[in-house]
């Protein structure tokens, strides 16, 4: 079959031919529909073979939809023909975290080698792709998978973000999103639906601030050095109770500092590779600041099923398998409107 | 392989002989090592075949340890020779209450014709056990099986239902526990491990009252028509912030309601039959009532946690197979203290 | 000043001058701009001597908005001239339940001779007011009093019982709503705004249906013996996380019952008089049934918030003092749509 | 009366002699029994003139204890003769944060000129104090003032961290505790009676450790370079689910990272002036850091309720007012063991 690896250190990845997996016991096989191109593939792509978690040729896609193909020895609970989605922070299956679903916070995955598909696993972006096990598939029914699959990571993510801030969230407050792009957007619209919330998105350019209006946001406005005095303007000087950071860079870290309010919730979950100094006096009392990572299989079903009450619009951009390569570079040239997403039989 | 099995209704359960069981893929085979006899093991032999919701033969025992003996196809997670407990209220394993773990709640396990081992499903008063499932197995290293199979069940579920209770349970409040046996001692026991609530319990006897106090109960009283003025007084006039009803008739339940203060929280646990009836102004102000059951897969793994901390006392006798008839004439007489234990392969 | 008063037990209540009143030491006098009438009014006026908890004669109204027109000495944190609504359940202020503002649920109050405006201590259906305390003021800005008023009782209780049913109400679950009347129609419109959760309203006419579905409602159905069936229909079988019932007879109680599922909340808010018996295998397994009362000082914020966000439509039919007997009449007969509002300076 | 007051920037503090002051209406004037020493009196003192927030001279003391001796016009709820703490971080009392009791996070309180006794308005280390509100006061009832004065800051600020803690801190889970002195012995106290974790105590030297030890921290371990690791196999791997630092310096901010795992919660309590950067992979995925401030009423009588059950043993040494100025002293040269509290009317 097709795949797109990212095989050499420093190159770009390639389409190849593989032999198609077989499903293993309690293994399934998804004849894969979408699969969607992600910031942190390019993060992985970029780090040096030392800080490489996982050995090279590696099968991207870490969000991934297909259809039930195959079914390994044991598996009960799906049915060859069944649209999936799959959850991907994939965990030990037995300790207490993924116990209560919450595999992304799994402490024994990496010792014990389990990797998520497309990061460190074979991943989506083929024709084919085995998963490990029945937990880790969400049934979507009729969701067009193209719309589906980037709710398994940027859907996913800000959801989980979204349920820690939820308690500050009250009717009266200010949620801030800070990056209107493949997470941001989301996160806008999940705001809406879950929480009372006023909602600021703050982005660089006035398109991107358009779409954060058209998807949600009461106000949007240009992340500039006044960003903050106007988030403290418009709550009457509280400043806001949650700041998602989808940036992340050390300047949108200070931003978030700046307008936030007492006992508030900032969470950066941007790669951007900065860090927000946390001190008493330092910053408002109260506040805390957290670095989640991806979400739990309960939120991922949480968010298919908010897919499915047809509350989310995904911006989306499709290519084949063998376009992959150039949707990752116009990815990198922050050229992609909402999300890229790959086709890998279409 | 000898089985103690609940065959003909109406009559004492038996102990005979039957296959050895083999493990299918994902599943795994334990050699049991205790099985505790429960009171709801009744509560099924007593009823009529009508209402008897799965076929006889039935091997008992939802409350089983064991060693891994035997793993099907695909089973990773657990080795031969691990020394584990069984979560027993399964559930599919794929819906959203299953994937945080209350598979205690899974709305799909009746439906798809899952039943827990020993109540539906052949259970642990056996030399063997199948478990469907590695998610299914918290292992429990050195603890003695005897003193952690109780835990199962008998630890379980009230541990679940304290854990609802929590906020209510802050510094300067009142937990009440009705019934001082199999679950109830284990029940003073995590609420002292777990609140600073004052507890008090009620029971019908001067010796119950003396295993309540050793176990940890700030005050125990005599369960009679004084009680609830009792527990009154010792409140100030504030009544108890958590009532837990373990024996589950009208007339705990009535003291149960006459005890609890605004905005409180009754549970009962108890298969007694009774009803508490909710109205605004029939219980005080905020009250609610709950009918809980069993507990979540992570919840077990708390209480295993709590044992391992060496914090609990389990009371137990125990019995060999040949002499688990007895077991169960002894618990329905009255005559168990703490929890009857079976040794399939003592 | 003109007020209208419950005087003699039996009787209509009546339109009658009586001296205005003076705030003493950190009690403030307000200009009451408007008052609603309650159902809880008419059960306090049926009650028999015996029962009812204040003495004779009683000026109604225990929902209030005014302007601030006078203060007594030490008052800070309010201006003469700032437009106000007012927290009706008031409490000793000392305890812990009032330290953190859930004065609903004081233990101390009755003991100590404290009752809310209209339910013991004089009303809102008057010229003037004496509020007791500045905490027990919430400012509306520019908010209209008329449909401001009705959230201090209709709108904050369905807040308080939606509070609290908050975690069962994720993505994917079903909250029903008994009784689509003063109460009902805003809670309709709470959840909308709290939760992602498909409402469904139950009531016993098609226009009130209509409204139900105006105010945001996904489904509206009869209320009557396919209820039950039809939410279980709707939820593919599971049946309802939460319901909330504002009628409060043992009718709706049992069909509560019946359309809730596992680990669901029920909560009981109407002042019908029914109750809900809570036994084990009696009603799913994790279900609990509360009898909220009102709300707390910070959920009555909450909602004033989310009035001043514009979310909130409130039907209300105004009234002059004059015609105040007349608006309790209508009550009583069924004849109000949404709430009634008395204009006591109009 | 005398008092011991902050008078000069840089200057020691010094026993004067002021009026006596009189309770206007709503006050309440206490009869000192108790003042605590904290070491944020020693920051404040070494403030620049630009930096301190408020006027010259101070009458120094924010955790105050006595008897209630004048009450101003209109207080209701406490008698002459009440033994009381005095809850010090004064609010608005009408907004959001203050309805609830979080005064802690009042967002208006410096706006309006609000400040803490001792931190602002005329504190506890005078012969008598006036509190502004009836509801900073909680009853002591026989308390020994002595044993429960620090509790107002040095009880209630942990306590507070902790509850932040609490959904982290289950069976099986670790806390952390770096420094034992004031407020970190209490914090060992709290968390056994409020959780069931296990407690590892860090301080840098053996007889601090006994102190640790004597107030039931599980392990005790010197605060050096491999502390983080000792903590990490005391773990087996997993790191701490919370860590509470009462230091506050870079470098225990850096040991709290380090000895952290997945999910977890560090809170930065002490003054140190360190700080903690918090970034996507550079701390563990889902930890927290928060800087959190004092606590609410409520939770100031929690702490009480915890004293009246008699399960915190605070230690303590006492100065008259006229040797406050040495305690001062001797607090910054780090001879004090536990807290130091004035007796003004000794």
């Amino acid at each position: 079959m097709k795949a797109l690896q990212y095989r050499t250190i420093g190159s770009p990845p390639e389409v190849v031919d593989i032999p198609t997996p077989e499903p293993g016991p309690g293994q399934i096989l998804l004849k894969v529909t979408a699969a969607g191109v992600c910031h942190s593939d390019i993060a992985v792509m970029s780090m040096s073979a030392e800080r490489l978690p996982f050995p090279l040729p590696l099968t991207l896609g870490h969000e991934g939809a297909g259809i039930v193909a195959g079914l390994g020895d044991g598996v009960t609970g799906v049915t060859v023909g069944d649209a999936v989605v799959v959850y991907g922070p994939w965990g030990c299956g037995v300790c207490p975290a993924c116990a209560s679903g919450r595999e992304n916070y799994c402490p024994h995955a990496r010792t014990l080698g389990i990797h998520p598909p497309g990061l460190g696993s074979p991943g989506a972006m083929a024709e084919y792709l085995v998963v490990d096990d029945v937990r880790h598939l969400v049934p979507i029914g009729d969701l067009d998978p193209v719309a589906a699959v980037p709710l398994t990571d940027a859907g996913l993510t800000p959801y989980h973000a979204i349920r820690r801030a939820l308690p500050k969230l009250v009717p009266g407050s200010t949620a801030v999103v800070i990056g209107t792009g493949g997470l941001g957007h989301l996160a806008i619209q999940l705001l809406r639906n879950l929480t009372p919330a006023r909602i600021v998105a703050l982005d660089v350019s006035e398109d991107k601030l358009q779409l954060a209006r058209s998807v949600g946001a009461h106000e949007a406005l240009l992340s500039d050095e006044n960003a903050a005095t106007r988030v403290r303007e418009l709550t009457g000087g509280l400043g806001a109770r949650a700041v998602l950071d989808f940036v992340g860079i050390d300047i949108t870290g200070r931003m978030a500092v700046a307008m936030a309010g007492l006992d508030s919730d900032v969470q950066l979950v941007g790669l951007g590779g900065g860090a927000i100094p946390v001190g008493f006096a330092q910053v408002p009392y109260g506040m805390s600041v957290t670095a989640p990572y991806w979400g739990s299989r309960t939120e991922l079903a949480d968010v298919i099923a908010l897919a499915q009450a047809d509350v989310l619009s995904v911006r989306t951009e499709t290519y084949s398998l063998d376009e992959a390569p150039l949707a990752y570079e116009r990815l990198h040239d922050g050229k992609i409107s909402g999300r890229a997403v790959i086709l890998p039989n279409a």
